[in-house]
């Protein structure tokens, strides 16, 4: 199941055959690795506008990361994997080292983009590491490139994986309460917690799918209820601050949400608005899950506290779809992602299987066989 | 500190001018009785235009209380009030009988539209009850506009007194947090949680207020850092989900929010989002207060399950300011209040002093206060 090696238009086809065509999510293709260049879905002009460019500049790339054009965990991963092979196709050195100096400053650039999901240096290791234990620029140039396809692959393959791991834990005939997108459009597959929703609803056993709109940029809005409804799963719209009404009224059998970072004690980086869904899950005896792959797990992290939390611009608070929504001036506090203690989740649901409490044992056994 | 009885445009004049300079709020007059009309300041426009409009019919009246042109539930019992009056004045009847039933039609009217809060019901009560012990159709009339007057004047009052009694309990040095818009534009005064929050500022003892932005209307963002900038009180703005990490990094002292209605066991109705900041603040072992004018409890209702929920139209969800969030026809769901159980409760702050558990018994010991 590697990628072939020619770097050609016909790569991205070869890759998507050979994916299991449940796994390729129908005709949802957010990133892909195009003749040379990558073409991505603008993700800030859905639902109303399915736009895709091509960019052919590592740093147009890292621009669309950094202004969510491309966003969700895995696909972070995914995308600044594509982007260093870019930097790799259009790296000017002739020499092994100097093209490696070129690549590691474009590494530099993308690894800056966005802080807190950890895919995207895990991602970027991957690639550097492939490109320096190459003999020489053709072949570095070409190990970039066919570690990238291969982080998609791969990765597509985990939503697979853990989608069928996860989908036994929901509830049958209930309903779901989940939180921004974690579906196709934030992995290089089937997604995460939006992964494990599907499959359940393709066995049968869900009726409805709540989902918080997630402020300040309404992934859930614009992008679960746009994937929902291509999926054909019932759905229902809430504001985040609703979510505490729904679970008192009864009726959501668990909470499902992805991960942009897990540390090594089980502590959840994830979207804002995550941990007051686990506060008022255990509140009300409901289980909270998470659901990512094993490359969103950091064993380097310690604990939650140690995450670095991305602070984006006030204005995504003070304004929404170019209409100001506060005083001009008004400041701001808007931290893109919350953290979740162990304490609260019920189990992370992984590819190779689900880790439960002692999180820091179960985690690292999920890793070591990641490791062998 | 009665109206007095010629209902003319020196009214409101007369009216201010018998206040206290502190509880007219400075200028911010979002109700006015005003030569027989009502004038009030378009809440739906702010913060971006200071719009007044001039009703001359209950109808527009009404329309105005269930588009929230007029909302906050103090605010909500004068608007009633205020149109109880005009239905009054333009009611066509000579009779007694007829010119009573006339009114007692407006009053259903108005008292359909908006079910949550109670002080629209108890307004109208008033209202009617001293329009049905006047001997005649002018003197009935005349009735309506005194009450009228009475009740803007006994809130504005009331708010003036629970600040004083509030502020004691508001941390030294320390910031709170609260959601919605609880100040001069929902009451008849300074404010209900917002006038608490002004009061322990003009004593010098709180250091920033984080406003929730409360979607789906937005009366955070929109209302209360309108109100809080014009009052030079340092304010930061937060979305909604991130309560839960602002209360997790430390330094909120407390929350305090107001009240739609307080049922006779202490369970609080109040703006949606409500429910979540009390069980984090509790979590969190943070004290969360509720501030609200006597006008607000119903003893009527045994608990919050009994106090009715108004669901709103989902668009309120799905889109913002005119711009689709949600891809065309997203159901939602949209309850515009939920319901904190009186447990999550450390005080219940009224301008009769404060209530605390067991509330049954120490909220009727403060209506019985108030009934003599």
């Amino acid at each position: 199941m590697r990628a072939a090696g020619v770097v050609k238009t016909s790569h991205h086809e070869k890759f998507f055959a050979n994916l299991d065509a449940e796994a390729a999510l129908d005709d949802i293709r957010p990133i892909e690795w195009l003749d040379g260049k990558i073409r991505l879905l603008d993700q800030t002009r859905l639902p109303h506008e399915e736009v895709y460019l091509t960019l052919d500049d590592y740093q147009q790339l890292a621009a669309a990361i950094s202004e969510l054009q491309v966003r969700g965990a895995p696909l972070i991963g995914i995308a600044a994997a594509y982007g260093l092979a870019l930097a790799g196709e259009t790296a000017a050195a002739t020499d092994r080292e100097g093209f490696l100096a070129e690549v590691r400053a474009a590494a530099e650039v993308l690894a800056a983009t966005r802080p807190t999901a950890v895919n995207l240096s895990w991602a970027l290791g991957r690639l550097l590491s492939a490109a320096e234990q190459a003999p020489d620029v053709a072949a570095a140039r070409h190990a970039l490139v066919t570690e990238a396809l291969r982080i998609h692959q791969e990765d597509a393959g985990a939503q697979e994986q853990l989608s069928r791991h996860g989908a036994p834990l929901l509830p049958t005939g209930g309903a779901v309460l989940t939180i921004c997108n974690t579906g196709a459009l934030a992995t290089g597959g089937r997604g995460t917690a939006l992964g494990v929703i599907r499959a359940a609803w393709e066995e049968g056993r869900l009726s409805r799918v709540y989902v918080c709109e997630t402020r300040p940029l309404l992934q859930g809005a614009r992008l679960t209820a746009w994937e929902l409804r291509r999926l054909e799963i019932p759905h229902t719209l809430i504001v985040d601050s609703a979510a505490g009404t729904l679970l008192r009224r009864g009726g959501v059998g668990c909470v499902i949400v992805g991960a942009d970072r897990i540390a090594a004690n089980g502590d959840v980086a994830n979207k804002i608005g995550t941990y007051p869904l686990a506060v008022l899950a255990r509140e009300h005896e409901v289980p909270f899950y998470v659901a990512a792959p094993t490359s969103s797990i950091d064993l380097s992290v310690p604990s939650g506290d140690e995450i670095p939390i991305e602070e984006r611009p006030p204005a995504e608070v003070t304004s929404f779809a170019g209409v100001a929504t506060a005083p001009e001036g008004t400041a701001a506090l808007n931290p893109a992602f919350d953290v979740t203690p162990h304490e609260y989740i019920a189990a992370i649901i992984t590819e190779r299987g689900l880790a439960r409490d002692p999180y820091g044992e179960s985690l690292s056994a999920l890793r070591g066989v990641a490791a062998r």
